[in-house]
C-alpha cells in the first residue's frame, strides 16, 4: 500500500475528559499520599498509566493531611484579638488564632471572615485554614496549607513517574473565594511539571492579529475542571484532566502570585 | 428472573467530558447565533441531541458579535482623559473612550489598564471591551459585553430546546483577570437554566459535619472547564460540558455579583 500524506495532527484538541480517581480513603497524617494516588490511578478505569496529555490534580486537604500540616486546636492558646473576633462572629477562637499565626499579613477582619496573605503570597479567606471535612474526629483539628505546595506536587509527580513510567504534571488545588463574585472556585496552589501560566502575548490569533495581553491561568482552569468531578459528599480528592493543551516545564506557583506593586486591584 | 434490589444511582458522577462544538465560523453581526449553535451541535460527534447532564457554554465574543454589541472605532470621539491615558500607555484612545463609556464606575486607571465596574456589576479589565479576535477587519471595531447576558443565554437555550427537544442550560462566558493572581480565567457572565451558585451551607460533608460556608461558583468552574477546549488559535466559541453535577433552576448572573457592601476585598 502506498503511503498517503501524513495525517494532520490535532494540535489543539477540542475535547477533554476529567476522571476522578476512585477508592481513595480519607487521608490520615503520615499516609504515603503519592503511593495512595498511584494505587488509585491503578484502580480507576482508563487512568493507569496516565497518558501524555494528562494532568493530575490533588486537593490541598489531602496533601496537607498526609504531610501533617494540621494543628490540634486543643494545643492552641488564642490571643485576645482572636477571642474577641470569635465571640463577635460565633467562631472558634482557636481557629482564628491559627489563621492569624499563618498570616504574613492580615488584609481584613470582618463579617466573621479573616482575609489574609499567606507566606506563599496567596490572599484568601481564613488563610487556607480549614476545619471542614478533615476526618471523623475533625472537631478538634484544622488543616493548614502545605509548607511548600510546589514541592508537594513534585513528590507526587516523582512517585507517579517512578511507578507508572510517565512524567505526569501535578497540580495541588484549593478552593478560594474571589473579590466581587460570590462563591468559591478551585485554583492551583502548587504545580510541578507544567507552566501554570500560558503566555500568548505576541502570538497571532485566529485573524492573524497579535494578541497583546493574553496570559491564561491554565493551571487554575485545570483545577476548576477537576473540582467538577470531586463530588460534594463523595469527597474525592484527586482527578486526571485529560486532553487539555498545556505547556510542560518547571513552572512554580510563584509565577502566578502577583506582586502587590503590579496589582491594580489592591 | 427475580428483580434484584435497585442499582445504586451515581448521584455524584466522577467523570466529566468537555466537547468543543465544531464547524462554527467567525460570527458576524446579525448572525443567528442560536441556530448556528444548533447546527454545530448536530455537526459535532456525540453532541446532538444534548444529554440531560450537559451544559452549553458560549463565549461572550460570539454572543456580542451576533447581537451587534460592537462599536466601530472610527465613530468614536475620545475625551481628553482617554487621549492622555492612551498616549501614555501606547493604547488606542478610541478604545479607552469606549471602555469609559461602558463603565458604571472606574475602579482604577494605571499601567495601561482601565479597571471598571460595568453596568452588569462585573469588575474587570477594560470593561469587557475587546479588540482581539473579532474578525478580518478587526482593526476598527471592538466588542462590548452583551446588554443582558442572562437573556442572551436564554435565547440560545430556547433555540436548542425548540430544535433539539432538550432543555440544556446555557452559560455565556468571558475571560476575566483576577486580583492577586496573574492570568485570566473564564467565568460565567450570563446563565439560563441553572443555578450559578451551589449553596452547600448546612449540608453535611463526608464526615457528617455541617459545612458552614461552602458556596461553589459552579457556573464559573463550568466556564473554565469549557475554555480548556476552545484552543488558542482555533478560536472555538462553544462547548458542551457533560456530566458535571449542577442544579437546574432559573438562576441569574446577578446571583454571582457581590454587592460592594458584602465584599471584604474592596
Amino acid at each position: 500500500m502506498a503511503e498517503g500524506p501524513p495525517l494532520p495532527v490535532p494540535v489543539e484538541p477540542g475535547r477533554i475528559e476529567v476522571i476522578a480517581l476512585e477508592g481513595i480513603p480519607e487521608i490520615q497524617p503520615g499516609d504515603d499520599l503519592p503511593q495512595i494516588l498511584v494505587s488509585a490511578l491503578r484502580a480507576t478505569p482508563d487512568a493507569f498509566p496516565p497518558r501524555d496529555d494528562d494532568v493530575l490534580v490533588v486537593t490541598q486537604k489531602a496533601v496537607s493531611k498526609a504531610e501533617g500540616a494540621i494543628v490540634e486546636l486543643e494545643t492552641v492558646e488564642p490571643r485576645a484579638e482572636a477571642i474577641e473576633f470569635a465571640e463577635r462572629w460565633d467562631r472558634d477562637a482557636r481557629q482564628v488564632e491559627v489563621v492569624l499565626r499563618e498570616a504574613r499579613r492580615v488584609v481584613r477582619m470582618a463579617n466573621g471572615v479573616v482575609i489574609t496573605e499567606t507566606k506563599h503570597g496567596f490572599v484568601c479567606a481564613n488563610g487556607g485554614v480549614d476545619a471542614s471535612n478533615v476526618g471523623p474526629d475533625s472537631g478538634s483539628i484544622v488543616t493548614l496549607l502545605p509548607e511548600d505546595p510546589d514541592a508537594s506536587a513534585g513528590r507526587i509527580r516523582a512517585a507517579v513517574r517512578e511507578v507508572g513510567g510517565v512524567d505526569t504534571p501535578v497540580i495541588v488545588s484549593d478552593s478560594f473565594g474571589r473579590p466581587w463574585r460570590w462563591g468559591i472556585v478551585d485554583v492551583a496552589i502548587g504545580v510541578s511539571g507544567l507552566e501554570p501560566l500560558e503566555d500568548l502575548r505576541g502570538e497571532p490569533d485566529r485573524d492573524g492579529r497579535v494578541m497583546r495581553s493574553t496570559v491564561r491561568a491554565v493551571a487554575d482552569e485545570l483545577a476548576s475542571a477537576a473540582e467538577l468531578t470531586f463530588g460534594k459528599r463523595a469527597g474525592r480528592p484527586a482527578a486526571l484532566v485529560r486532553g487539555a493543551a498545556f505547556r510542560r516545564g518547571e513552572g512554580s506557583i510563584r509565577d502566578v502570585v502577583m506582586p502587590a506593586e503590579s496589582d491594580l486591584f489592591r
